[in-house]
């Protein structure tokens, strides 16, 4: 299953806002309704936002009327600086726009090979993010073993991604793939629920055990041996602050939890969230709507006037991480020596 | 305002549950209503059930056609076992009960002394139990300075007791009393949101600074030194365990990350909520309904089939204690040795 996919000139993506009570797709025809479902977390999910943004891009290029290379560029541009203003954390919807550019840039020939490269370079990048996930999860399986409870935050399953594996949970279900019994303890994760919602219903239809638990809690289960490792996945990682791990707000929290009791705690991210360019001081951690903390279904629950704090992201220091999986392989501290062994 | 009063043969109670969007007043007319009101959350807070407990007896007293002070006694011992099973693991339930029962033991007299006797009981804890929160705000008060950003979980205020003042709140009540500038951040607390609800709600109406955050949000503010110091209430504290403290789910993990970034952490509990009969092994962390969980304002959230784990209280070892702040005075480590020196 794909959450983001081309077909014949639309973008179609599974609404990630109405599981898992209803399955619904959004056919995008245009940049500006790819924007939206970013925005909106339609999807969400670092590497699925990075898919999303490039096929953004291979819709400009695909309904361009330029009749110039220079001015279907100056379109692409347009439309990169459109879905960059979308949310401005997570690193692979910053590199996947880039790796779309440069393609634009680099293909030889008249205004149809720059669409046609664009489109297939967007197009490419699913199977791609797929394949990569799976190398990740087939990396990351070693630190599983069987009889684990393994506890995870947000949603880093399939949805989070291009389809079928995810990072944290592509983990957890090549171990399950590879006969080891584990068990998952899915935090909720407040504001949006992406635990509740989509890790709680992946882990299902997987077939892999799952129990939701609030959030709060975790401190507890840690400190009465209920969880045996943790694992997350990550928005953005900044390799030169020894890859400090930006991710859902809330895993810094259970990081801290997770050292205090020698839980080990897994970081799974492709190298395409690993940001060589930033350092963390010029990182904008997003501040969503008011709404998702104040707002439950519609029905209020913080009293009208009084105000509210949603920072969607928050940083763990890497002192808290004991390894981060990439599709390369597994580093471990130092962080930012060991990523040059895997060849970065 | 108070939370729970007597009204001529009847309880009335402040309906929690509907707060802060109606308040509405439940009337309890015999032991098995306030039960109801105290299993489904309709009065929650370790003194507030403390006291409406103590009510109830006085309503099966009120209410009773004994003949005899005997038959009397026994059916106060029936009300005081209906009271027991409503929630097992807050300390002044039981405290309450027993001191009421105490009372019909000692006074002198006929069966409507008796009923004089622990109806006068009960209605005296009212005012009592502001007093000594009173206390408690007023001892706790010179931990806190003006500029503080103070965090708390879930409601620890007029709402969790008798009325007034409250104990982690009346902390940050009187030192606003004293003139000092403080501001709140309320974790909204998961499941039931009593900081999202009830704290907010209290805090706006006494004008005191408060902005609600999720719960998993709280280690990301610790790291960036947006909390100052961190005060809580509690539900039941182990004096024979260097007085471990129960509190409401989220606590622990609240106590880890406050710990790991050198914020203060204080517990504000009356002596009625030390437990110096049982040790931890004795208590029972109550686990509430899965649906707190798995259905927010009647929709559900967790995927059918998928089970959640639910305990209402962890447990936070002492170690991650500063100080326990009581109505006879601060408590520091070691606590059981300390608890000595106020006379307990």
């Amino acid at each position: 299953m794909r959450t983001v996919w081309w077909e014949k000139g639309r973008v179609l993506l599974i609404n990630q806002k109405t599981l898992p009570e209803t399955l619904e797709y959004v056919e995008c025809r245009d940049v500006h309704r790819v924007a939206h479902a970013i925005k909106t977390l339609e999807i969400r999910g670092a590497p699925a936002i990075g898919v999303a943004a490039a096929m953004a891009l291979a819709l400009a290029a695909y309904t361009s009327q330029a009749a110039s290379r220079e001015k279907l560029w100056s379109e692409l541009t347009d439309a990169a600086a459109v879905i960059r203003a979308t949310r401005p954390t997570a690193r692979n919807l910053f590199w996947a726009v880039e790796r779309v550019l440069r393609k634009a840039k680099s293909v030889a020939g008249g205004v149809r090979a720059v669409v046609d490269g664009v489109v297939n370079e967007a197009v490419s990048m699913v199977e791609e993010d797929i394949a990569t996930n799976k190398a990740m999860g087939t990396q990351g399986s070693a630190l599983l073993d069987d009889g684990d409870v393994v506890g995870t935050i947000c949603n880093a399953g399939w949805l989070a991604t291009a389809g079928e594996y995810g990072t944290a949970l592509g983990v957890i279900k090549v171990a399950h793939e590879q006969g080891k019994c584990l068990s998952v303890i899915a935090l909720e994760t407040r504001p949006i629920l992406q635990g509740a919602r989509l890790t709680a219903f992946e882990l299902k239809q997987d077939g892999i055990d799952v129990k939701v638990i609030c959030d709060g809690a975790v401190g507890y289960l840690f400190s009465k041996g209920l969880i045996d490792k943790f694992i997350c996945g990550a928005d953005r990682i900044i390799a030169a602050d020894d890859c400090s791990v930006i991710n859902k707000v809330g895993t810094h929290t259970v990081s801290i939890a997770a050292k205090q009791y020698d839980v080990p705690f897994y970081v799974a991210a492709p190298l395409s969230t690993f940001d060589f360019q930033h350092r963390l001081r010029d990182v904008r951690i997003e501040e969503r709507d008011a709404k998702e903390i104040t707002e439950i279904n519609g029905r209020r629950i913080v009293p009208p006037g009084v105000p509210v704090f949603n920072p969607a992201f928050d940083i763990t220091p890497p002192e808290f991480v004991s390894a981060i999986i990439t599709e390369r392989g597994i580093i471990y501290p130092p962080f930012t020596t060991n990523l040059r062994n895997i060849g970065k």
